[in-house]
Parts: structure tokens; sequence; C-alpha cells
């Protein structure tokens, strides 16, 4: 008789698959498998829809793109048939129709066979996702057996069964199962390791299984995908956990008939951190899978642009990150000599384009126009204002398309809240760095940042926000001060309270009837303007792209 | 013993609600219903979400607006409580929990009292629908009497019932209903007027009932909703047909007992034509619905901007349109000259703005920066063609801040594919008029509106399409010719045809496998400038708001 063997050998291949990018993906798959096979574990498990990249949205019905996606994992099968290993990678299999949706799912891989392949149950049509519209869901339960252990297999929104009328787990906890695979593609917000905590402990728990959760990792246009697979016990507790943001092979032996773990705790998670790891991930994964050189920022002497270009250089390098400061004639010196010392602490290339001669130029051309003696009988207005923001967004699409980089806009939530931003000015760039960071988030990220090392000038972040397109221009001349601002956003936005509760919930803290409305309000009539962002890294629980509103909608407007 | 009535006198009150505005709404059903009073109908029936417009995405979930709807609800039935006439109308009910998502629903009102509820029972969640984010299901199928007669009722999506497990229709047959009505609010798109022929006729012929089919009309961001109500007899025939995109109150005399009505045929159906008519309904809904009082446009001498120019003034009237010509560098005389003449044909205001002197400013700028010569020895780069671009976008955004207009965007569908336009340059602008129109069908709607009355010159109607951006361009020099390219473009983005099913479908019309290919390429590449269109009004099947691709995707790049 064979000894069974006391423990399960594990490995978590933690990837960041690109999408579509097939060669690389089978190569990273099978790179992972050998040395998993080589550091004789029993199992290695791979995120869900490892081999095409997640997501895919409409792609999942483009004919060819799933039968390369097939035939890579016809080549893994055939690459790793000499391995004794058992592996998991999930891929997208055709349905049932010719012409109908397909399916998300996972095969199990021994000897070069697939001995088992496992459809997604349940499909979140809810936020961020949408594959109700991409994917048929699965129509049976499968295990499968490894060293006398039954496993059971589920992708990503399956353990999330309380929802949903099936109930997957439940359906595979009768038929045994004392091990669960869960292969995930869970983007990050600030809320999801917590969440996804919660829920593990939770269906480990009730069903006293092992639970084995493959997270993963990267950055996707919109979403990052912060990895931190970890395994909870039949009791519930977490007794393994990788790294957060990173590829690795994570290895745990996971003892089956005797000693406990320890509980590894979540801790308390420092928020600020993550975001940051999260923006830099989001930055660097954009211009890598979009095989950027370089990226170049407009650096206004705020902080905004400040916390855009060193978290462009914590991603890339300061060789690949161009500044300019594009002084117009509200501008302060300060402003220009803060850009210069940022630009000097980060070591990048510092570049100095005033718009001062175009835009009194075009002045010149309106007062021609409007015949009015000059330039300076023309009052102030709001076309003014967004002319030289747009100016200067010529000036960084003309870098942009001259030297093949990457425009990153840096506005944050807060603004894009209130359209406290110039469409086609600083919106413009191919990846709004900081669009779901509230404005009080960028002060505390940059904080974060100078604690490692001192790069951002303390009067950049001391000084008081400003646009600089008018005369003494202060944001709080339009905006409330940021700290109310943002808790109205917050629970507007994320928790969407109604205005009814959420002046019940500020009352107490000061903040004004008027101003909650007004807020609201504006939050509203700026719809247009986001629905002409680039893709903005999601970081809270509901960014832009998860909520969906018309534009045309009269609903509080007289 | 009363006397049956041999009739069912229905009116099908075709409305243009405008979403979120709660008043405008009311005010329009309580008018309707009085107007079908007065006229003696027994039944008054409303589109889908009618008291508060369609679509809502998520202002379905915010609590004020479901207040503001329900109290509109009550305040129907308040105003018509002496009523004779039964009417039907759409609302949003509150879901069973309490932070949990709502029902898109329909009342019965009679004599001022709600005597039925229906919840929608079939959500659609497919290309420009996502229903099932935003509302949960009907869980029962009610009817009601109405002069002795039963009547189920229904909502858009719940006829469409052969691709769902569940079937409403057929469930309410079995409770013996002799009238459907469904309450629609169904976008246009070219081939829809068909489509819902088939499926009412189908639904209405295998359960021997007659269906009585509301839809709504009016434009609301990127979509256009063509009314085009009509009735089906319990042979399958359509009895009676309201107007396509006009509001009305459509009546019907339904003999129930006795006599048979003549068919109303669709008949060929001149696509051109409704999309033109949906293409003003579009532009003129967005316009007055968000309360703009001019727009302007660019005009480029070329047959794009000189069709939105000519639906602009047909939707608005000529006091309501600006045409602004912005020559450059590489402008002919002729792009002038057209531009004028066409301006005088449509009668609207024609302003000069050339973009030269700022282009040669900012190219002395950059010769300075180059440390070359001057400008004169800066090589032609993409740089300086798009710039140009944008530099007409400068002009034309302060022409809409600055007289508080809405510029609308003049590039089409076939050019959007392939990314042959400038982002903040041409791209610019509140609504984008062509952006799901294809170049051959720009010219086909220019000769259907002048066959009206000639405004477009022929010249501009004749010369080869070119963007005037370097020396003797022209868009066939980097595109393939147009009768081919959307050919293509239909294949792969409203068919969904995989490669090599195009190369096949179109090698007998001596379309090259190289030119398909790059052609796909091309659209799967320029994803990132799509991201960021304002909404485009939908004409065709597959819109880009209704295609969900990632703009990271390396699938077919090396």
């Amino acid at each position: 008789m064979v000894k069974q063997p006391k423990t399960l050998e594990v490995g978590i291949a933690q990837i960041n698959p690109t999408v579509g990018d097939f060669n690389l993906n089978q190569h990273k798959i099978i790179d992972y498998i050998s040395q998993a096979e080589k550091s004789k574990f029993d199992l290695v498990i791979f995120p869900e829809l490892s081999i095409c990249g997640y997501p895919v949205w409409d792609l999942a019905n483009k004919k060819s793109f799933v039968e390369t996606n097939l035939q890579v994992l016809k080549n893994i099968c055939q690459a790793t048939k000499s391995y004794q290993i058992t592996s998991i990678v999930g891929f997208i299999d055709f349905g049932k129709k010719k012409n109908g949706k397909n399916k998300n799912a996972l095969a199990v891989i021994r000897n070069g066979k697939i001995i088992l392949v496992q459809h997604k149950t349940l499909l979140p049509t809810y936020d961020v996702f949408l594959e109700e519209i991409f994917f048929e869901p699965a129509s049976a339960h499968h295990t499968f057996v490894l060293n006398g252990i039954k496993i059971g297999t589920s992708i990503c929104e399956d353990i999330w069964e309380d929802a949903y009328p099936v109930k997957p787990v439940k359906i595979m906890k009768r038929k045994g199962i004392q091990v669960l695979i869960n292969i995930s593609a869970s983007p990050y917000h600030r809320k999801a390791p917590i969440a996804r905590d919660d829920i593990v402990r939770k269906r480990a728990k009730e069903n006293k299984i092992w639970l084995i959760y493959a997270n993963q990792v990267g950055g996707q246009d919109d979403l990052v995908f912060d990895g931190r697979s970890f395994v909870a016990d039949p009791r519930g507790k977490v007794v393994a956990r990788a790294k957060p943001f990173r590829e690795e092979l994570f290895h745990v032996s996971i003892p089956l008939y005797e000693r406990k773990l320890s509980e590894v705790l979540l801790g308390s998670l420092n928020e600020i951190q993550d975001i940051y790891e999260a923006l830099l991930l989001g930055i660097r994964d954009y211009v890598e899978k979009n095989r950027f050189q370089k990226v170049v920022i407009g650096l206004s002497g705020g902080i905004d642009s400040a916390l855009v270009a060193t978290l462009a250089v914590d991603a890339l390098g300061c060789q690949r990150v161009i500044g300019v400061t594009m002084p117009g004639v509200y501008s302060s010196k300060g402003s220009y000599e803060d850009s210069e010392i940022l630009a000097k602490n980060l070591g990048i290339e510092f570049r100095k384009y005033p718009i001062t001669p175009l835009y009194q130029a075009f002045l010149e051309q309106v007062a021609e126009r409007k015949e009015v003696k000059n330039k300076t009988a023309l009052p102030m207005t709001l076309a003014n204002e967004n002319l030289q923001a747009r100016m200067r967004a010529l000036e960084l699409m003309y870098v942009s398309n001259d030297e093949g980089c990457l425009l990153l806009s840096t506005g944050n939530k807060s603004e894009l809240a209130m359209g406290y931003c110039t469409i086609y000015g600083d919106m413009c760039g191919g990846l709004a760095v900081l669009g779901d960071v509230y404005k009080t988030d960028v002060y505390r990220i940059a904080q974060y940042r100078n604690q490692i090392s001192k790069v951002i000038p303390k009067t950049i972040i001391e000084k008081a926000p400003s646009a600089e397109l008018r005369p003494n221009q202060k944001d709080q001349d339009s905006l409330p001060p940021y700290e109310e601002l943002d808790q109205i956003l917050e629970l507007y936005i994320e928790k969407n309270m109604s205005e009814k509760e959420i002046i019940h919930s500020l009352s107490q803290k000061g903040i004004s009837k008027e101003v909650i409305l007004d807020t609201i309000r504006k939050i509203e009539h700026n719809e247009y303007k986001r629905r002409q962002t680039p893709p903005l890294i999601r970081v809270t629980e509901k960014a832009w792209f998860g909520r969906r509103m018309p534009i045309t909608n009269r609903f509080g407007k007289s």
C-alpha cells in the first residue's frame, strides 16, 4: 500500500499576464509550471483567464482570439506532458451555440492531458463587471482527485454565492470536497482586500474546507489587480498570504491530516501605501503593455502634477519621464521654481514652454473679431481660462505626437466630480493617473511618498491649490474646502447615499445643506466631461467607469 | 344585461419624455390622458419608464429620483380620478430590499387608482442595454379586465422571450389573455424596425392574441427612439402603424369579436431617410433637452461637416447654427469657397477664423526649441498635422465657451474606426453627429437631403475627401477606398465576422487579404481614441458605445 502524503504542496502562480499577448502569457505559464515542477509541488494554480488576460470584454466573442487561446492551452499541455505536477489555468472555452456567447473556464492539466474543464457559474454584472454580456454560465460542477484528496474548482465570483440563487460552493461541498480552488481576477480598490478576506474565510469555515484563492496581478487600462492570493483553512483562518502588487510563485504546504498552521492576519492595511502601489502598477503596466518609451507630464507647480511626476518616476525611472512647465500670464514665479526643484529632485528632463506669446496672440485675434481696441479691453472669462489650459494641452500633445510618448493627465477625482477641469485642456492624456483619487488623498499619498525620500517640495504641499488661470485664483473660491468636499463625494458616489442622508450624516460636522446640494448638482451637471476621460486608475469602491449616468438628465435642474 | 362593446378604443401615447424632467413628463402624460379621455378611448398606453424617461442607468438606484417618480405617479392618479379611461404608464418601483436594485414597472390606472403593477421580467443586458445592473426582475405576471376582455401587460424585452428560459407571454397566454400590451423604449438602428415587426407578429400569431406595441420617441445622448408603435392582430398581421420619429396620440379601434382589419405592411424602408430622421431627432433633442441656444460647427469644405451643418439647420433652424471656416496652410481655395456657398445656401452665420498665424507662430517656437534655422526647415510630421486640427478645436471651443453654444463634431464612423481623426482636434465636441454613420452613407444621406432642396454644393459632394493637413493629402493615400473599407467595417463591427470569414466573403469583390487584415489591425489599435469620444448618435446595429474593447490589447500585434 502506498503511503498517503501528509501535505499538499501548492504553488500559486500569481502572474501578470497581458491581454491578448498569447506568446508572452504562454511562456510565462510554462515557465512557472516548470519552476513548480522542479520544486516538486503537487499542484500549481494560475489566475482567471490567465491564458488571455483579464478583462477581455468583447474579445471573448472574437473567434480568432478564442481559437488562439485554445491553441495556447494545447501548447501548454504539450510542453508539460512529461511533468508530474497538476496545473490549473484559466482560458476561454467555446460556448454551446456556434455564434453564441463563450465561457469563462479553467482546465486542470495532468501529464499533458486536460482532466477537467470547469466553467464559471456566477457571472458578475455590476460596477466594473459586465460578464453576462460576454459569457454564458456553467451548467455543471466537477471535482478531481489529487493524492487521494477530492478537490473542487471555481472561478472568482463563484465563491461570492450569497447574492445568487445558485450556490456553486455548496454544490461541491455536497460532492465531498476537502479543498476548493478559486482562480480570480479581482481588481483592487481600497476596500477589496478586506472584502475578499471576509468572503474566503466565511466560505472555508461554513463548508469546513481549505480554500485556495489565486488572484491575478497587474494593470489593465482602468483596473489594477493586486494579487494578494491567500489560503484559508477549514476553521476559516488565513494561514498563508502572497505579496500585494507583485508577481510571484507562492508556495503553500497544506497539512491535510495533521497539525494546524498558525494564522496570518491581514493586519491593518495602510490604505495610502496600497493606493500608491496600485497607481505605480497601473502606470507601469499601461506604459509597458502599450509599448511607450516615455511619458510626458505638464508640471503646474501644484500637488497633483507633482505627485503624478513622482509616481511616474517611481514606476518607470527618471530617464523615461519628461516634465514640462508652461507658464502663462497668471502663473506665479513660485510655480515655476517649485516645478524646477521637483524636476531636479526627481532627476527628470525639465522643459519650459511658455504659453504666454500664443495666448496673447489668440486674444489679439479675439479683440479684433469683437472690434474692441485691444486684448486688454477684453473681460476675463471662462473661455479665456479654458483657452490657457487648452494651449498647454496643445504643447503637451505636440510633444506626445512628436516624440511618441504618453501624456499622463493629472486631474484628481474631486476636480472631475465638480467639473473643475478643462475638457481638451488639463483633461487630455492617455491615462488619468489620479482620476479616482480624492484631493485629500492626493495630499496623503504625497506625504507618504515623501517619507520614503523627500522629493516633493514642501512649498508645493503647503501652498493653497490654484489653477492660476485668472488673477489671484484659488480653488477654494469656487469649491468647498477639500476636507468637506471629499466627505460629500465619498458618501454620494461611493455609498450612493441620498441627499437627505448626506445632509443628516454631515450636519454634525458643520457642512451646510446648501454646500451639499450644490455639490451634488455640480457632480451631475458635469457628467459630459467625464464621458470623455481617458482610462483612470481605479482605487475606490466606485470609480467613474463603474458609475453609469445619462448626460441628458434634468433631475434637480429647473 | 349590459351589451358588450364590439371594439376596444385604444390610444397609444407615443411620447417623447425627457430623462429626469418630472415636471414636463407629468404634464405631458396628464395632457395625453385628458385628450384620450375626451376622445372616449377605453385605454391609453404610454411607453416604458414614461414617467422618468429611458434609459436612466444608475439613476434607477438614486433614492430621491425614484421617490420623485413615485410622487408623479400619484399626481397622475389624482389628476385623472374622475376619468373613465384606463391608463398605462411606465415608472420605477422600489425593489424588495431596502438598498437593493429597483424595478422597471408599469401601472394600470383607473378612476385614480392603481389597479395593477407589473414589473419587467426580462432585463436585456447586451449591446447598449445593461438592465441587469440597474433592475431586479419581476416574479409574477398579472392580467386585468377591460370591457370584459382579459388583457396582459409586458415591458419591452418581455416579448423577446425566445432567448430566455422564462417566457412571460406564454405565461400570460395560459392565463387566457386576448390582448397583450407591450410598453417599450426600443432604440432605433437601421435594422430595428424589421426586427420588431418580426417579433411582434410572431408573438401575436403563436399566441393568437392582439399585441399592442407602444414605443417611446426622442433622442437621449447616444440613442434615438423612433416611435413606430404598432398593433398586430391574432393572425400575426400588423393592422395599424404610428408615425416614425414623431410624438403623437395614435388611435386604434380594435374589433374584438368581428371583422378583420386590413393589413398595413411595413413596406420597404428607406434606410437613408430613416437615418437622416434619426440624426435630426438626435441633434434636436440633445440640444433642446440640454438647453443649448445654438450650435457651432467647423466647416472644412468636406462632405462630413457640410452634412452636419445641414442636419443642424434642419433640426434647429438656421438662426441657431454657426459655421466657422478655419483655413490653414494646406487648405485649398475651393474649401473656403465651398463652405461659404454652403453657409449661404443654409442661411447660417458664417465666420472665418484662419489658423495660419498661430500655426506659424507655434512652429517658430518648435524650430527655436529644436535649434533649427527656421520653421521651413522642420519636416512635415504627424505632430504638425494634429496641431492644425487642434488649433481649430481651440477656436471652436473658444466660441463654445464664450457664446455658450454646443460644438458638434463631424467625424464619421469609418474615420473613427481607422483612427483617421485627431483626438482633441476634430474629435472635439459635445455630440458626434456622424460617429455611427459610415462614410459611404454620409454621401447617400447628402444625396437624399439634396433631393429635398439643393443645399450641399455639388463640388463638396464630388471632391476627393481630404483632411488638408499636409500638401496634396487625400484620404485615399492612407485608407482603402471607402466603398471597400465600409464593407470590411460592416462585416467586422456589425456582423462580428472573423478575419477568415471576411476574407472569404470579400474575396470575390476583389478586396485583398492584406487590406482586410490591415484594416482590422487599425480598428483595434485605435480603441484609445474612441474611448474619449462624446456621445455619438447610434444608427447601426453595433455602435462604438455597444462594443466594449480593452485599449491595452496585444492580440495581433508583434
